[in-house]
């Protein structure tokens, strides 16, 4: 194998060794066993375990980055569930070095890892802001938006430790959950109320908007 | 002074250094200087920065946590109202020190870091519960008010970050937002709908939840 095919090849059996438990109870011995190769030919290619996590979590990053691509076609609701449903796929698969990562794990501290975790939240935040039609966000609106990502990175979290709830309902809840945080924003700002209207005005009577907002009208009732 | 007072003066003076600016930038000259003592005794109370740092941060757990008592009288959301301003007292007042700690400070990945935090979010959910008079919080109550404490903090980092809307606004927007989450979880989930009306029934006209209901009723008609 040539150094890049070999570098290329570790990534991906860390990545998977670190997405099925703590990157903490990783080792490289296990990282070198797993790959078929002596423990130092590892640290040929990685200076310790730090570099190799940090590349495994650059290829996860692009990974998640990668899934929040959407066609900007149809109603709003249903491509943001369509998202949902792939970030808890990523999710998912990654769980146990999800929690640790997110939760304060071995590498959190190093800039490299907090430059990573930051740029996926970014990468979440513009493709938002383009299926808005949004290209200045006003202060209002990116607080929506960016407290709803940490509100989906929470959830995800919650749902990880025991799975109580199945994900499918929460990944509607989500859908559900930018909308009334978009409404409460509404009620007290004229730009978000307009903004809002332009959210919904193309909804199907059967999409994730227009059930929400019936189930909460019979609710109240 | 004893021991225990100039280590008590030593915390003081460092978490107030580490609340101006981020602790990364504070040196342990600094806090010798500001304490009016040479290098070499804080180092004789304390072995490093980082001992230091934790102790810091341990007083500010503790006075955040004890914010977030509030006597069981009166309307839920006049309650809440009051804990979101006090939580906004402390992020005001320890703003660089707090960005720091929640974006992945110099101290985190320590243990004793993250489980500080850690109690704050545990007792800051213990308090939820014990205002919406539940002992046992089912799952999906766990995760309304689990994930509305990240919010919050999501909310106060957000502000933090150029302050470009009023906190009144904000501590405001957090009262309700908690309301919009359950309400969401209400509108899939018996319940949660039961507890909604638990929290809505002594509400008065001019309290947050039927404010914020009156200005949704208006905004969708």
């Amino acid at each position: 194998m040539g150094v890049e095919e070999r570098r290329q090849q570790l990534i991906g059996v860390a990545l998977e060794l670190f997405s099925r438990r703590s990157p903490d109870e990783v080792s490289i011995d296990e990282i070198a066993s797993a790959a078929g190769i002596s423990r130092p030919l590892v640290y040929h290619y990685f200076p310790g375990k730090l570099s190799l996590y940090e590349a495994a979590l650059k290829r996860a990053s692009e990974d998640l980055a990668s899934r929040f691509a959407e066609p900007h076609e149809g109603p709003l609701g249903a491509r943001l569930l369509r998202v949902m449903c792939r970030f808890f796929d990523f999710v998912d698969e990654h769980g146990p070095g999800f929690s640790a990562l997110m939760r304060g794990g071995p590498a959190v501290g190093s800039s490299t890892t907090n430059a990573l975790v930051d740029s996926v939240r970014q990468a979440a935040y513009v493709q938002m802001l383009s299926h808005l039609g949004v290209t200045e966000a006003p202060p209002r609106l990116e607080l929506v938006v960016r407290s709803w990502i940490s509100l989906a990175e929470s959830t995800a979290l919650i749902w990880l430790d025991g799975r109580r709830i199945p994900r499918a309902e929460l990944e509607l809840q989500l859908v559900h959950d930018f909308a009334a945080l978009a409404a409460v924003s509404a009620a007290y700002d004229t730009d978000m109320a307009e903004l809002l209207r332009t959210m919904v005005k193309d909804e199907p009577a059967d999409g994730p908007f227009a059930e929400l907002a019936g189930r909460l009208m019979s609710l109240a009732s």
